[in-house]
């Protein structure tokens, strides 16, 4: 029996020939990342060790990206942590507030992690490196810190999804439509601690923001991970963005999958899913008028440039209603200014839209956005459970950057379709 | 004996020939302005009166900016609360995130002050206004709620002390540095009660962002109001932000002072007040190597274009240093237009700043670049009392947008004739 494109990469990483599904193993790591919220208590397990040094001052990247600028002084107490160990242990990859951005769009602008990686991150989506053809996982704040003094994970070898994409995706739909999509039809247990394995010949379909918007919603279906196979696409990006060796590991032809689904891309409608789990799916045609009070665009699902090419093409010309307020968060410090050069930033202030510095805030009802009683949001983020985004009594609904921004103009859920004509 | 513009202002609004200092009136207002920390406590005295309209609705002006986009669900609650009432009582100036800005930036940009109007605000930096001749003050959101109901508030009639300003600025000196001078030289209780009148053939050489700047710290000197003389400039800048009726008042020739200064503006120097009162100036001459962690350039004293453009040309193809997080906050959503249009925000992100939504934030503590312990800002903002923009033992430098931009790509309060050859 062969193995799937995840358990080549942890195979050759825990320097075995070959490893089957739920055997345990340790793999050394490419990357351990952490941010404002969990690298403080990685640290505290980290100092337990009694370790001197972290592994690989460039191995380690700390990304303070939730509560920032900080938001109080509680935050403000947890970002000096980061920043006084990350003084104190020489890491390279420490990002300040003003040369930074959330970490999962930041970590592959970078250019940390390519294709064959493994790498591990105190954050759940983690896994949105899997675009690249790494294999990468969220993981708690203890084996942060582990990884921070040893290198090394221990990991149990997942089992795999395979999803067979075929077609090309219609006008107006993303990458977000297509994860809601299949978030919708497995549940967000469909793929509990199996890898969603990416690959067909409609991945030519989808570009690397599509596949990080994909990836990065894995952990939404219980996924380990998500990962695609690498085409030249990847290949492009890869030597755009990084200087760093890839290694690309290919599915072998006999592997084992739990399930192989084929996704005719063509067929998926923008979509969106309702309060309060990512898996209560309706496309857009099944929607009826559900007034909004607010507007996420941004996160590491969808605070890329692409996604934000697609709001600014639906804001273009248009206002904001009168009842939304919309908060667009461009991921990086490099997509602001790139998103400004572009005029797209223009067309979002003259449409009524504000434009935040690069934060995960109202994502995790952190801050930038926080919902009253009663409230509900359209937001391009990656979870709608109960209370996420604020009070318990308020609602997420959960879209592309598109059907995001043809709402914020009408006030209510609706299909980009319906703004530009 | 006559009157001083602030008394002539107030007698006519009180529909009285003459008053004098110390007499108790009530006057007109045409103008009253709550935010999203006051207006809800307004709103509650406002029930308990048991009317049922506001005294006019286009008279009263309602900005969520403290906390805005809403930090935490209580920010979201008073947001709402504010909202609500609103459109409940048909309140034509409620101001949305996205379409508004820092009330005292806002207010004037929008038109609803011009010279001669009575404005009362429940937030101490309403004295802002009185740049452009009007009589501002700030009171408490019991007053804000009479006032709303009523359409009246009451004063005692403040003396005044008035400054006579001659001579020019030199360059890299704003009128941050003025009223820091001023305040340095007086204290912060040297015009307690009284009106700071501000004239003289000085006035030619501060822009009206100076001005504003200048009246907005009145307050920091205990003062009640300060009022500037109106000249051509005044008049320029409200026929281009307002349609409203304006009236000139002049002090009477034998008005009464408590106090005549002089200013001679071609001596003032770039000037810092030190933590924790803003009366500690030393000019930048006077300063030691003094290292910092963050840079705020923003709030109602000094978010406006003029200081973008300051802070600017000092940013220019430079690079803020690695210990300091840079954080800009353009006062209005219109200021941040017309920065970006400028090409000021992409030197700021070049040069590795962060650029804010519109908000007070970090200025009282409230959000977007609150301090730990032991941590040092250089502020534009108007007040460095302790803990004021976080941790207790963290420390605020008040000073010019100019000299937080030097100071900022220092990582030490810095000149910006240090920084800019």
């Amino acid at each position: 029996m062969g193995m799937t494109m995840t358990q080549k990469i942890l195979a050759e990483h825990a320097g075995l020939d070959y490893i089957k599904r739920g055997q345990l193993i340790s793999a050394n790591l490419d990357l351990v990342l952490g941010n404002d919220i969990t690298t403080p208590v990685a640290i505290r397990e980290f100092k337990k060790m009694g370790v001197e040094k972290v592994f690989d001052e460039n191995k380690v990247a700390i990304v303070p990206d939730h509560f920032t600028p900080n938001k109080d002084i509680k935050s403000a107490e947890q970002c000096k942590c980061c920043r006084e160990f990350a003084q104190e242990k020489n890491i390279k990859n420490y990002f300040e507030v003003g040369r930074m951005g959330i970490e999962h769009a930041l970590i592959p602008e970078q250019g940390l992690v390519v294709a064959g990686d493994v790498v591990i991150g105190a954050d759940s989506h983690t896994c949105t490196y899997g675009a690249l053809g790494a294999f990468s996982t969220g993981i708690g704040s203890t084996d942060m810190g582990a990884g921070m003094a040893t290198g090394q994970c221990w990991f149990k070898v997942p089992e795999a999804i395979k999803f067979q994409l075929k077609g090309k995706l219609q006008p107006w739909v993303s990458g977000k439509d297509v994860i809601l999509h299949i978030i919708g039809m497995i549940g967000v247990d469909g793929a509990r601690y199996k890898s969603m394995e990416f690959s067909g010949e409609g991945l030519k379909s989808l570009g690397i923001d599509d596949r990080f918007t994909i990836a990065n919603m894995a952990i939404e279906a219980g996924a380990k991970n998500g990962i695609f196979q690498v085409d030249e696409k990847t290949i492009e990006y890869m030597k755009e963005h990084s200087t760093k060796k890839y290694k690309i590991y290919k599915a072998d032809e006999d592997a084992e999958y739990s399930q192989v689904i084929e996704i005719d891309l063509s067929t998926i409608r923008p979509t969106v899913a309702f309060p309060h789990l990512p898996e209560n799916t309706r496309t857009i045609d099944e929607v009826d008028d559900i007034p909004i009070h607010q507007v996420v665009i941004g996160s590491c699902t969808n605070g890329r440039i692409e996604d934000l090419r697609a709001a600014a093409k639906v804001f273009e010309g248009k206002t904001v209603h009168s009842s939304v307020r919309a908060i667009i968060i461009p991921a990086t410090q490099k997509i602001y200014l790139q998103a400004m050069k572009e005029g797209l930033l223009e067309i979002f202030i003259n449409a009524g839209a504000v434009v935040s510095t690069p934060t995960c805030g109202p994502c995790l009802g952190g801050h930038m956005g926080i919902l009253a009683k009663g409230e509900r949001a359209v937001a391009t983020t990656n979870r709608n459970f109960v209370g996420r985004m604020g009070h318990v009594e308020s609602e997420v609904y959960l879209a592309s950057p598109a059907v995001a921004a043809a709402s914020a103009i009408k006030g209510k859920i609706a299909s980009p379709e319906e703004v530009v004509k």
